[in-house]
């Protein structure tokens, strides 16, 4: 996607062939920043502090934290052990995992010699797929919203979305946002709610600078507004993405979008959830229970970073971290919660928009685990 | 409620035997002041600025704008004036109308010359009829608390809420702190989930400080954790406070109070309501369309004002507004939503508990309007 008219994905190799570049993500929206990752422990921690996230990125800066490791010592040992670490800095996102899977199966079978280069060769077409699972997944998407807006008639069509799912969640387009950027630049119009998204404000911070920077309408709401929005009909639909889903079409996102998915069940708005199929966990059935919802450091929820607007920064660094609450408030921070597929009205994938349900995401995905072979 | 020792009211007339002194709630929880009220002016400016807030509270700064303003001009055409400007200040809660239609009825009668005495001796009479209210809702309450403890069995029970309906939205006690506080000292483990409630973050800035300074163990959470919460098995009972409740039981409370009923009773949470009778208003029967949803300054979505801890405030103001989303962007403030009296578990109110029905509701209070009067 384009910032100030460069084109930039979330993430790549950097013109010395080997180290890998990131968009520094805490920085945004008040500085665009890049960081160099040159060592696993670059990687691992890019991810654990989430100078990147959102599930597809992860998967990707995990497959270059694996080639970074390997440049370094291509054993057999330090592959494991790479993966081992890449694997323990982030807990429920499953493309992950998966990622890290992929690379390891297709690494095992090489010596030391070639790997580090057939890992940057990997990790290179992981990214090359993600990308195009994005798009078609705006172009799936993009359809969807077309009908949506036929089906609504006259003015824009009002599409809220919960955190960030935009080309800054993955190596570009992205996952929700894909089909709302497709569908604008097709030229039909919208207009987003973007939910803040406490604690982290990825809503307020990424998916508002990214709409921004793409000219798409939108307006920033507190998490608790999504009710009342859907309750006074301001909402024609929900699009959301995810960080793992299960095989019965369990959604395992950031915090707060059980919530959004509850009240557009409860004011018969349609609800949407948009992922590569990456994020499709098929061992799991119930998400409930199953999925590991990480705790993150609970001065996430304490504190807020932002810039200094009273007093204004002269002369000095113009973000500011505030705390909120008294000082020795005890405070929990759960990063994710799980929407049964029975909220959810429907997914787009990089194969196409499906029912929430075990048979059509199994038909819909050609790598799902067939019936016969569940025994073998 | 005790501050540091020292018992304080949200509100009190002052030495001089006139002026009116608030807790300026805007300040908390990292600097405690007091705001001197002289004039209608000061006292419209409070309500509407958030020095004072909470249904209860408004009310009572609202009888007291109107003595102030009598002090100075006790004519019957200033009588109307002030009250229609003190009404105009917040459009949602019903104790604010409420608490000037009782006064007017009171002095209209009432020659220009005692006029100032006697609004003093209501707006005294309205404080102590809320405090006796609050009273017995921590009374009522707390008996519910302790059914739903032996419920429970072990451990302490877990309470959320949302917002600050505690003693600084009220003159004193609170509405739905009230029963934790009177629970809590009559020996009732309990642990309350504080939602942090943005944007103005009541709930980390007031209720956390109140929960605090009162000894009751309690944990803030962001507000789309509420789901979360429950879904996890975390939660035993919701207790909210209201803005306006109708004939029929629909509850008016701060934005994000539908989507905690929600996720309650996706859950099977009981989910309380607690206010004080002045808080119905019998006029109305569906919630949804009639009660005017007030719709505030977007910069409460876009900036949030804390206690500096990175940079810290060294040898400068220690509270910082800090902007989150890029310069620009456009939000929307909507400041309560509409719980349906469906997702309501039962009332608390200073005559007792009862259902969510308009039939359980009117039969607990004495000043609903009654079945045979309704045409005369």
């Amino acid at each position: 996607m384009k910032v100030d008219g460069a084109h930039y994905r979330s993430l790549w190799v950097d013109e010395d062939g080997w180290s890998v570049r990131v968009i520094d993500q805490r920085a945004l929206p008040h500085r665009f920043e890049t960081v160099r990752l040159q060592s696993l422990e670059d990687a691992a921690k890019a991810i654990r502090e989430m100078t990147v996230r959102g599930a597809p990125l992860i998967g990707a800066t995990a497959a270059y934290g694996l080639c970074l490791a390997l440049r370094r010592d291509p054993s057999d040992a330090a592959l494991e052990q790479a993966a081992a670490a890449l694997r323990s800095t982030r807990p429920t996102a499953v493309d992950l995992a998966n990622a890290l899977a992929g690379m390891q199966r297709a690494l095992a079978g090489t010596g030391p010699g070639d790997r580090a280069e057939l890992a940057y060769r990997l990790a290179g077409e992981l990214c090359e797929a993600s990308v195009a699972a994005c798009r078609a997944i705006g172009r799936h998407g993009a359809g969807l919203l077309r009908a949506l807006a036929t089906e609504r008639g006259a003015g824009p069509l009002r599409v809220l979305t919960h955190c960030n799912a935009g080309w800054l969640a993955t190596v570009d387009h992205g996952t929700a946002l894909a089909p709302i950027y497709a569908a604008h630049d097709a030229g039909i119009p919208l207009e987003v709610w973007v939910d803040e998204t406490r604690p982290r404000a990825q809503g307020a911070k990424l998916t508002a600078w990214e709409l921004g920077k793409h000219g798409i309408p939108h307006t920033l709401v507190v998490d608790g507004a999504a009710g009342h929005l859907m309750q006074s009909g301001r909402v024609d639909a929900c699009l959301v993405g995810a960080d793992r889903v299960t095989r019965i079409g369990d959604v395992c996102n950031k915090i707060g979008t059980y919530g959004v998915a509850l009240a557009a069940r409860d004011n018969a708005v349609p609800f949407y959830c948009a992922f590569p199929a990456t994020t499709i966990d098929w061992t799991l059935e119930e998400g409930l229970g199953s999925i590991p919802i990480e705790e993150r450091d609970p001065q996430e929820v304490l504190a807020l970073a932002g810039r200094a607007l009273v007093p204004a920064a002269e002369g000095r660094e113009p973000v500011v971290t505030v705390g909120l609450a008294p000082a020795g408030t005890p405070a929990a921070n759960f990063a994710f919660d799980v929407t049964p597929a029975r909220l959810v009205s429907g997914f787009v994938t990089e194969h196409g928009v499906c029912p929430a349900t075990p048979e059509a995401l199994s038909a819909q995905h050609p790598e799902a685990p067939r019936a016969g072979h569940a025994g073998g």
